[in-house]
């Protein structure tokens, strides 16, 4: 009996594209990538490097493609039969790319985040409803790491008691061209952009189907880049969450790390603490140097979370060919998006924010002097 | 020429005050202590059998030692020619005591805090001031500490660049015998009891000169305590304070640490970041076990700060005797004093709380609903 | 243009062998592997179910494996067209089954040792010599692994001046079923069976193309497995390698580890020292528990290398393919195993031997008493 | 009742006797530093301003010093009454001075070595033998270090099985001075100096009153002082001491560490292991700079050692006064300096040393080509 593989294609190829491209391609033996769109000539060009040799089709429009590639199957090597798409496109057309594979009858791996706009977010999950035998992935990566899963099983083992404190930062490596402020234009503020992965790990580890926030409050500065404040976004941002359960989560987001990106969490419990990449390290060297003791940590992201890249695509390609179900609930998507937005919100007005005890934010309380 | 010594007396001799007898005894070559009151007799008890051998004269009145203490010199062995206190009675008495005290003309040495009460410690300051000639030092030990000096010192060099986001904690073990919470009736609550030290880390680290709050929000949980409750207190404290000056700093505290006492700081400037004790030891040994690689941790706070209390009675001896500045103002103790309790106020009404320019409260935007 | 893919096949799917196999067949997209050798059932039922379905073709024979496979090619689905051999089988048919691999003009990866026995090794060597456009690679995994390379990159660099003094160790997670013990009689002992991985790597960062030893020694002891001292080995060893270039090298290996695999380098230099997993982790997390903190390590070499293997597995099939250098030299590995081989000697003797300047053995100095 | 207070003199000013001064003069509270001599004009200097105004009575001679201080008692402040002497002078007349002190009815605490002559200090011992009532302690610093304390009294308890490997090093920072080549023509070699600490760890963890060695091997290399050859020094060793029990120690030692001063001790039994200083550090500071993580380390021996040498002072003042036991034996420093001369006789002749189950050296196997 020969291999089952997942039919599957990939929308964007920019940065994270390429490498969801190639993961699928070379590191997920189950899965066969067969298609590709960009509309970018770049893209194009380096996709014909290293995506045709190995027989994937090219497509510069997502239509086509959709069109093309869900006709009937008829051969391994014709177009056809397609049963998976990969959305890792601008964030801005997530969510109508997302819905329309959907509506075409395809599972969908969507780049995190599904959009920026809560109500947007909301329409995804609608009808991803609609189609419960399709598997919806919003792709939150951390959920896929090897030290965050760890972590968390422990943590439902009964390692460190009952939860009561999480605390979790996503802090990028400074980028010296201030590309980020032309991003944030687009990116729903730092806490929707990089805080959104902490705040679904905290979802995650203190119990996503009961938690309800209770109050949001966050603070941030522009300590590099002041232009930011013309799009009501900063460099460094801390909020906090409190929870109807009793728990709390704070974070902190920074676009200015010095040695590298440095993301880590710790999960405070009655019993124990659990601890992950409290001490990054980009491999296993140290460095004994005149003026000390030196450890490189990793540069980007994706330094730190190849592995759990590869993780997911393996992981999703399995639920989709084996109905089996998926570490990441669409519902958690949009409820992170929410707390996210809420955080953006409570920064630029200057406001804490208070929810009702079914989550719904509640009248302001003052306004501001 | 004899070596001159400070005559110096102690005013309680309960956990720390034992501690600080010890150290001005045996570690604090200018100083001589020559007198100590209590009034707890299993306190002279104690001090009959470590103070007394010594030629330490022992009292159970504070007005009694000051008067017999304070009168001329006449003999190394007889009472007279006193100096300095040491107060390190109950908190509630440590601002009379030490205003005394200073009124007799002493240098003092008051262990932290002056007062639970913000008017209070004013009033100290407000007799500090009228005696210049006079040190009269707030304890915050760790200002004294070796570790979080080389880390000043490299901040000040600009080693960090600008300094924007301080994070502290102070997290105590886990009593099981709930001794705080009998103790919470008069601690003035977690932000004043345990992060007041961090409020005052950040002051120092990022310019207690000119920084002013802008506002303070703090949100709590009691995971191990529920009883806290009763005097508005709670074992797990979260608060944020931003600054006029575009920084922020953010606390923890804890009273359920399961490894032990863990404080700790990181300052994160636009150019790198410093650490203290983020990852924190006993000792130096490493424990290769069949459950994995373990280290042990300081039980509690003198097994960390030990060396740094006997540093603060060395230099506070020294700047007595040679009329040097010490490294505490009692103005930051009373303005680390005010964001506390700020940050307590916060924690009860669940409101975020606003300063003006100067650092004047305002007035509430709104009331809880 | 369809991407071209090396035809392998591997032989013996043992521990190792099945992890090979899946490396190849799962993470290598350059190689196709068409055939698997295994006269044990075991193997072949797990083969049915893990390498079948993927159209690989199992065979119980080598030799019938070898004619199969090597018969001109014809169809991509069907037997013919190898070109290169995995030797993954039991340590005393590897230079055999090699040797047969290289006549029959295929490309050879040889799981390490290629022998216990120089002279065996030898003459693997010397055939591979004579098809100089065959690659066959001995399998020393860590110069595959990218904290080693990021080291012996910052050697070759200068980071650390000269590098004068190495060392290296091998530590296994004590099995406490003893089968090591009958593997003893096999393995060549702890030098030849461990630290061949770490005298491997000593000629890498000394200098493999001119290091020349001058002398060895070696002690060990059988601590917890005194049956060992029958196959003249021990469970815990040590030794000590002078060069001829004012060099040391010292190596520990031991089976009885209870923390778990131990692998660690350091390579000291006139101007620095590099330590590579001088801090084993399983992964990212850190326990805090009421015992202290708690870092868990790999429980095995697998556990720490896999992604070098499946680095070596690309790297191997790239250099067959493109015709580009290999990273380790066989010579090197034939000249690792005399120094092995020169330990184990000195551990049964008791004595020093000593080599002259082109690194012959010279005659013993005396006799044990 | 007053405190009493043990009288001590102390011999030799140089580095280490200016700290011993001041650790008995301001931090060993029960005893009395009356006199102190040196015959070095600027090391009496510094005592007028160091020790004089203390009361520290100064002599250029110490014959002088010996008879006026051991006269009878007859004043706290006149010359008389002496208890106890401290030995720090230049090594060459530790023994002289230490037998002196003993037979003039003195407890005599002697820095280490005795003697770089294992015949010299065997006298040292005789003479101390003969003298029971009083204390002679030779100061191997470590002993008194509360790690190695920690990781001693767990050996003890059982925390690793059977100790059964262990391996220590003292490396010191790189004196680009080349002050150590000169020091070298008087200080025994490099595993008399450095290591002698090493050995002495050796026999104390694995059992100084029964382990015998069996053999004993040496090589080192002069990688930045060739000079050291003509004292038959070098500036690496590595060193192998097998025992009769069935242990093995192993050594290095260093004079070229780039990032500071480095010893360090892992003790490896048949349950688990222990380090010691393995991941040294100058304080709690991490600096998180653009090239990575970095910690500094201590630059000398007394950064890493100066709490070990107070307690000594402190240890060695209550056995005198208490007649309570030291935490050395005498007969260990003799036997720790035996092994260090056996390893720096292999080093010079290049041959392994071999002796008989009562540690009587074994003649030669053969003689080198």
């Amino acid at each position: 009996m020969a291999i089952q593989r997942l039919r599957c294609a990939i929308a964007g190829l920019g940065r994270m594209g390429k490498r969801h491209a190639v993961h699928f391609l070379q590191s997920t033996p189950r899965a066969h990538l067969v298609a590709a769109f960009t509309p970018d000539e770049s893209e194009i060009a380096w996709a014909r490097q290293h995506l045709e040799p190995f027989g994937v089709r090219l497509y510069k429009d997502y239509g086509e493609m959709l069109r093309a590639e869900t006709a009937p199957f008829s051969d391994e090597n014709a177009p056809g039969g397609l049963q998976a798409m990969i959305v890792s496109t601008a964030t801005a057309v997530h969510a109508e790319e997302s819905i329309q594979a959907i509506e075409s009858g395809l599972h969908v791996l969507c780049e995190k985040p599904l959009s920026t706009s809560v109500e947007v977010s909301q329409q995804v999950l609608d009808v991803a409803k609609k189609h419960p035998k399709q598997k919806v992935l919003c792709g939150f990566s951390r959920r896929f790491d090897a030290s965050y899963r760890d972590a968390r099983s422990r943590v439902n083992a009964g390692a460190i008691g009952r939860p009561a404190i999480f605390r979790s930062q996503t802090c990028d490596r400074l980028d010296p061209s201030g590309f980020f402020v032309a991003y944030a234009e687009f990116s729903g503020g730092i806490f929707v952009d990089c805080n959104i992965h902490d705040i679904d790990l905290a979802l995650w580890f203190l119990g996503e189907d009961h938690v309800i926030p209770k109050s949001v409050s966050a603070v941030g500065i522009t300590a590099v880049q002041p232009e930011l404040a013309k799009f009501g976004d900063v460099d460094n941002g801390v909020g906090v969450v409190e929870f109807w359960s009793g728990q709390i989560a704070y974070f902190y987001s920074s676009r200015m790390m010095a040695s590298g990106q440095h993301d880590m969490t710790e999960v405070i419990g009655t019993e124990g603490k659990l601890v992950v990449n409290g001490n990054p390290a980009k491999d296993l060297v140290d460095l004994w140097e005149p003026s000390g003791i030196r450890k490189e940590i990793p540069h980007d992201y994706y330094g730190r979370f190849k592995e759990a890249f590869i993780t997911e695509a393996n992981e999703f390609t399995a639920a989709c060919l084996d109905d089996t179900p998926l570490p990441c609930k669409l519902q958690s998507a949009v409820n992170a998006l929410k707390i996210g937005c809420a955080l953006q919100d409570s920064l630029r007005s200057g406001k804490k924010i208070y929810f009702d005890e079914i989550g719904r934010k509640l009248p302001e309380r003052g306004s501001k002097l």
